[in-house]
């Protein structure tokens, strides 16, 4: 892979050939990155009727603007292709180390297209001087955790890997793209819509990305870049949100949205869990504190991020279960399924992990298939045992593995908590109804990285003002996944804004204002409703499933109405 | 149900509240019937983006036009809901009693609106002065042949019979509804798009139609319909085409669709199957012939049909193991799982009857699972054994019993022979171009009996002039549908096209012109076309699936080539 010049390229692998080649990277893809440079090129390239495991999509890998630079919390990977849950445009990011290293590798975009005719996985494995197809029988039949174990074993420590697991060798709708962190762990996963899937169906188990040898990729203008890098960093350092996320992660929420009445507790039949204690984030500190060994209350994904909001928890004796536990799959896994206990909890994380699925996904099905009574509420146990199903691909594993609302199909339930295919995260819509027209109106289907409006100075019980609220925090996502930041940066970015446009214009030399964020989120968010469109959304597609405007939710008794004429004006601006 | 006065009327029923109501006809109804009545009604009364299984939707029966005299072939009773398989418009009919039982109780249309709180099932029972929900504890349980005859014996032999099996209780996707023939025999089943998934949903699981001491409907000019009904009788006895069907039924198609070489083999992957000969029309009438006993080669499936296209199969005993055995039954039961044994294929046939599901997708379901691996082609036991797991509702069974779509789905199979989530029949869409413009454009889904084009004087593996072919028959199935005429009427018909505005003008006094077939045949694809856009369907829905774009089939080694936005045009007129 010549690339003696420091440009960047596109790097085009065609996996029915197993060949590959470098292109120049299109004047119109050049002022994006992540999902934005995502949306871009599926619109450009993916026939949008095509089948999401047939020849015709494209798995994309793209990083963020201003990946590459260790800046804090701004290494994210990008991926993407239409996905098989949604059947729409799909961008999944996640941090751990891929990003760098793809960016040290001048790839501006790996496009993968095309599909093998035999069923045999390979493993692609890039260089500086290298594209080339390996033997997965290394990995054939394991798990992630050991996948990766023997991948670093035989491609050295210093390599980023994105890798699938079973679920994506099956083709399993929630299987996503899982990546190391720095500590060589795969637990940064492109989870969300079956990435995957079309992994899988491109014959891929694993995608080696060796920059050794590749030189720092150049900044336009380093002194401006390197003081804007340290002011960036000490205010971020200074901020107390940060220490909240370091000392407890994103499972500060457990108790936080259990307040607010919208921890979706038994299949989102209920906003609050009686049993929202032993699963809230102090419950957790206290016990990874008091293990010890494996046990972390704060840990990076990334290196050089400061803010540390994941944790590695461990069991009993401290070794260590799963690394992280979120909030968002104790929502799904714990009081979604009516389990209360951490362990069997960071249990179930550890396997559909390991499976390489989507924990929101598969935490929706089981809630779904409780529900419909295939397993009691509460029974940890069967849960893990169901897991297990999965991962062997029985008839039941792999409904399951289908995700939530393949579940309600199959077993005809009305109450599936998903939007476009996809399941709703840990927050329910009619106790956050801002956050239920990001549901709606995403184009990336149910997910709330895409506009959780938690923390909006709003009254998130009423259905006034919501669309102006998470048309807001929409714009913004999509700017933060076009230039690679993780979302738990906003906190201090929105009070030292300019620090964006000062990286942007450092890093290319640009001219761009203050407002470059939301230029990119709304350039993103309109190509991303355009694929869509062409793909045969409407406005139909842009709603809540219907009985969460029929049935309350306790405590407060709401139900989702958000009138649909006023979602449909979102995206007109 | 005081219906003194003669008038048709609308039967309203709550099944919430369990209580029905008689309303006038709407001024708009007054000149639709069947299919297009259905349209009408969906159009006007049904949110088009509901959840099929939801208490939104309602269930629909409306007797064609012309029902309820006896003309041969002519009592055909529609069904119709948002279909839970397409989540699309949906007309189903059949034969049997029911059509001429609701238009003397002069139903002009049942109306099931809203469901029950709780899951118990229960049997509506109409007559001339009473609508009652009775226990449903006689048949719990029971399949749809059990279930018949224990009501016949309660409701005694007089009744038409409209109930669901063990799978519209589930409220599988592929379930329908049964209706009686005149042999009292349960095997006239509205069967495609899931309505028995819409009564299960609607907490019925029958409903008892007793015209007992209902007058004859009246006539507004008897001596014209009488001579014309004389005309159209002769005629239709006298035609060659009305013997061949007595002789051989529908599975005269075997060979002849072979000899396309569109004969659905081993889930759709060839059109052309070694064992033809095996499973061929003159092959079953020499059986049924020298097996005798119940064995009959041509039954009527209404009274006073003369075409007799039913048959008896029965088995080395002459025992009878199903009525009737129908080509398109075979096709996807037989060749596309590579079965070649008849008696195998008739029992499969009696117990997807029994379940109460569509053999069409049934079949497609299995031979998308024998693709998958889930069994091996040519397998009649084991085929049988999963229809048994679908009675049970085992994992597995769900998956099946809910269609090809969910089947291709839950095993990431390309191969999916389905158009808007419906399978095909067993016409290969490469092979007779014309029928696959029907299936990918058809409001109602893939469906052959919207617009098969088998017989249409053009070259069917050509793309060129397909959309003209499959627009004309479209528009005239349409038509048949509405005024309540089996499509084997056809034939005969159109030598006589005239008989159609004689029998609606002697019959409601009214002036219409010859054209009268295509213009009820229009209105109603128009309403229908425009329920599915606003329940959000887009062209992209209109396409057949990807795969028969690409892969080519034997013989013929063609794909399918219309032009999509050839096919774009076909409502415009």
């Amino acid at each position: 892979m010549d690339n003696e010049n420091l440009n960047e390229f596109v790097l085009r692998i065609n996996a029915r050939e197993k060949t590959g080649r470098k292109e120049e990277v299109p004047e119109m893809w050049k002022h994006l990155g992540g999902r934005g440079l995502l949306a871009r090129i599926l619109l450009d390239e993916v026939p949008a009727t095509c089948d999401p495991l047939g020849p015709y999509n494209k798995l994309i890998f793209a990083p963020g603007l201003l990946v590459g630079h260790r800046i804090s919390s701004f290494d994210r990977i990008s991926i993407g292709a239409k996905s098989p849950l949604t059947k729409g445009v799909k961008e999944s990011n996640a941090g751990g180390t891929t990003g760098y290293q793809i960016v040290q590798l001048r790839i501006k975009s790996l496009i993968i297209e095309d599909q093998p005719l035999d069923p045999k996985f390979s493993i692609l494995y890039l260089s500086k001087d290298m594209i080339r197809f390996d033997s997965y029988d290394e990995i054939q039949g394991k798990g992630i955790y050991e996948s990766a174990k023997i991948l670093t074993q035989i491609y050295g420590k210093k390599v980023a890997i994105a890798l699938i697991g079973p679920g994506g060798e099956m083709q399993l709708r929630t299987a996503g793209i899982c990546n190391l962190d720095k500590d060589l762990v795969p637990s940064r996963i492109s989870a969300r819509g079956g990435l995957g899937a079309v992994m899988g169906s491109k014959g891929l188990r694993a995608i080696i990305f060796d920059s050794e040898g590749c030189p720092q990729p150049t900044l336009a203008d380093p002194e401006t870049f390197r003081k804007t890098q340290q002011h960036y960093t000490s205010t971020l350092l200074a901020h107390p949100q940060t220490n909240v996320y370091r000392e407890y992660g994103t499972s500060a929420n457990v108790r936080m949205v259990n307040a607010f009445g919208a921890l979706p507790t038994r299949n989102f039949s209920s906003g609050v869990f009686e049993g929202v204690e032993k699963i809230s984030a102090e419950e957790m500190r206290k016990n990874l504190i008091a293990r010890g060994e494996d046990c972390k209350t704060s840990h990076a994904c990334m290196p050089g991020c400061v803010i540390l909001s994941s944790n590695v928890y461990g069991d009993e004796n401290g070794q260590s279960i799963v690394s992280p536990l979120e909030y968002e799959t104790i929502g799904l896994l714990g009081p979604n399924l009516g389990v209360d206990n951490l362990d069997d909890i960071a249990r179930m994380n550890e396997i559909i992990n390991d499976i390489g699925l989507d924990t929101i996904d598969v935490g929706a099905a089981l809630g779904v298939a409780a529900r419909a009574g295939v397993f009691e509420f509460g029974d940890g146990q069967k849960a893990i045992q169901l897991l297990e199903e999965i991962r062997i691909g029985t008839p039941l594993g792999r409904i399951l593995g289908n995700g939530a609302a393949i579940t309600g199909e199959v077993y005809a339930i009305q109450q599936v908590p998903v939007v476009k295919g996809q399941a709703m995260s840990a927050y329910d819509p009619r106790a956050i109804k801002g956050t239920g027209v990001t549901y709606a109106t995403s184009p990336q289907g149910a997910d709330h990285t895409c506009g959780l409006t938690l923390r909006a100075k709003i009254d998130h019980l009423k259905p006034e003002g919501q669309v102006d609220v998470s048309k807001t925090v929409q714009i913004n996502m999509a700017g933060y996944d076009t230039i690679g930041a993780c979302i738990f940066t906003v906190f201090c970015v929105s009070t030292i804004p300019y620090v964006i446009k000062d990286f942007l214009n450092a890093k290319y030399g640009w001219w761009v204002d203050e407002d470059i964020l939301q230029t990119l989120g709304r350039e993103t968010l309109l190509m991303e409703h355009e694929f869509n469109k062409l793909a045969g959304f409407t406005k139909a597609d842009d709603r809540l499933p219907e009985y969460m405007t029929l049935e309350p939710i306790a405590p407060h008794n709401t139900v989702f109405d958000v009138p649909g004429d006023e979602m449909d004006d979102i995206f007109k601006w």
